[in-house]
């Protein structure tokens, strides 16, 4: 599959398609650069007024519930239902699922817009699979991914989305098959957004790559790999960012193929 | 005329205006760094019960419609018609201008409101022109900055403002001016926002240099050497990012003057 | 009191404090990167239907009211509210106040609510100290820290909170005791934000530490002592900010302990 996955990089390169992002305040900067990194082409957009038209011309749309209130909570309806619509592959990332009743009603209501793939950490997939309030310790995860697995099969049996759960070890699940990546580095958690930024790069990968798994797989392998080599030259979380878009931005075949570490079952 | 841009760029260093952003969420971070690197104050304000105050205290108002809702747009009027008010320089900056009727219709209602200066990208400009809806993928420009001339120079005729195109060649027109600056890197176009820095760095030199052509040459002269030299340090778009804003704090008399290349003609 | 701070940073890192932030647009990733590189853990929320869950479930709350609208006014009025109910220090950043009425009128408002502590640059202070409108140019300040000194004693009578001066020398007061800081690099001040960082790591040591001056003094001291070794190695504005996330996350024993420059007196 590491063939594959490099295809599916290059493709992303030479197609730059555009991710119509409806994110946090937090890590849209993080994002956008991230997106640009790769070749694809980020747009941040969020007036009702103009969502169906954006949609239309986007390739694909990521909705990240960070930073939401009432006007942005219904920016979020609307492009999920326009994304089903124009049948435009759209990503949830369900940040900080479990941590108050407000997000865990909107992401059950985002839900129902079928979107084609949703990533979080073990925390936010448990919670997002119970349909419940966990006691999750606001945006960071408590739980090892592998702790997520039911839900994450739970979500796709009722959804239909192929779910990823972000942790030391990344694990992507569709309906017969499970994905196993064990690259990054534990200093990619003391940086913000790293997991929006990898929501980020679904939605880059959707669009290109026919297969929902797979194109899941694949934006996990490049950022796994990626942040693996930046962490080697950085000294701090600080440096780790920066260094991690200008490797998004440079990677080689060699360096992805000779580090990436994946296993895939089923 | 370099030396009269050196003398520009000494000379907000010492005024250090107080420049009021009515930005996009993507960018306030560097834009803000920009202009604090550059020697300008940067504030950010948008809510509609404090915008004659702050615009009554700014040197100039920046107004760049990225991420724009239904409440920006009335922080936008609002903030154009209080710079004209209290004859206060403002620029307006179109990003993805022509990707939605929304954003042309904000557009079109901002030009009452008389920017000195506009700069955008080849197909924001043209969308500006035509004062109708191409074809534009998001905010990035699909045109080469030579192809929005004519629209350029009907803006400045229609409304009066110096029109600003940037890409590859960096072109500026007043009624009866052109200028050229082939500066700049590749690379910077991997870095989110940074024409949205050039339209804050306007900001910056208009209520310092009194003409607003020589002003806005300086910020794209200024802009485009500092990204030049960056680049040549940077080893991808996040290092890059950083290595701007040294040299826009940094930058010395003699690598500025053996590096410009301005043509103006007119 | 060094080997007390240092045992407070120390414990931070042990404890991972939830740190609930309402801040700005503009330093929101910077700020929740700085609260990871400590060791705290950050979330940003504002909407209005998950305030009191958010509130219960932080271990403090930073109000930093930068780029406000009425939403965000009422989202920190609650938080505030809530804080004071369940017992959750919290901490004011009243920036730009003295720059508009509508501003001075939240601050005023926040107040009530009673903050722990209080970190501004001296205009600000002098602001919240008079109760009125000053001269204040934009979020920079025009004034030493000393000027405030008298508005900063003032509001420590009134409110009952611990106010932090920040400037060349940072000043820490509570009843019958001040500090003097006297780290930091003049370089920080062209760097967006820094003054935002350090009122989130007070909102970092407040829950871990429960002494509000000690708190304080330790937030201010580690931010004084990083920001000067980043410094150092920094060629600008834009590698200081990285160099400064780098250093809060590496700082070691000795190297704080040799470059701290502390008074305390009373």
């Amino acid at each position: 599959m590491k063939d594959l996955i490099w295809d599916n990089i290059l493709s992303l390169r030479e197609k730059k398609p555009l991710v119509h992002n409806i994110t946090n305040y937090v890590v849209m900067n993080n994002t956008a650069n991230a997106l640009l990194a790769v070749g694809a082409s980020p747009v941040m957009a969020h007036a009702h007024s103009e969502m169906e038209d954006m949609v239309k011309i986007a390739s694909s749309v990521v909705i990240n519930i960070g930073t939401l209130d009432e006007y942005w909570e219904e920016s979020m309806r609307l492009a999920a239902h326009y994304a089903l619509r124009y049948h435009k592959p759209w990503i949830l990332d369900p940040v900080g699922a479990g941590a108050t009743p407000f997000r865990d009603q909107i992401v059950q209501s985002l839900l129902k817009h079928k979107p084609k793939a949703i990533r979080g950490n073990a925390s936010e997939i448990l919670a997002v699979g119970k349909a419940n309030s966990l006691a999750t310790k606001g945006v960071d995860s408590t739980h090892a991914s592998e702790d997520a697995l039911e839900a994450a099969k739970w979500i796709n049996e009722q959804v239909g989305s192929v779910v990823t759960i972000s942790g030391a070890r990344d694990i992507v699940i569709d309906r017969d098959r499970v994905a196993y990546i064990s690259n990054g580095d534990p200093l990619m958690a003391s940086v913000t957004g790293l997991g929006c930024t990898a929501s980020a790069l679904l939605g880059a990968f959707l669009p290109v790559v026919p297969n929902a798994f797979v194109a899941s797989v694949s934006a996990m392998a490049l950022l796994g790999v990626c942040g693996e080599l930046a962490a080697r030259k950085a000294e701090g979380p600080g440096t780790l960012q920066l260094l991690l878009l200008d490797k998004l931005h440079n990677l080689k075949e060699d360096e992805f193929k000779g580090l990436l570490n994946l296993e895939v079952y089923g």
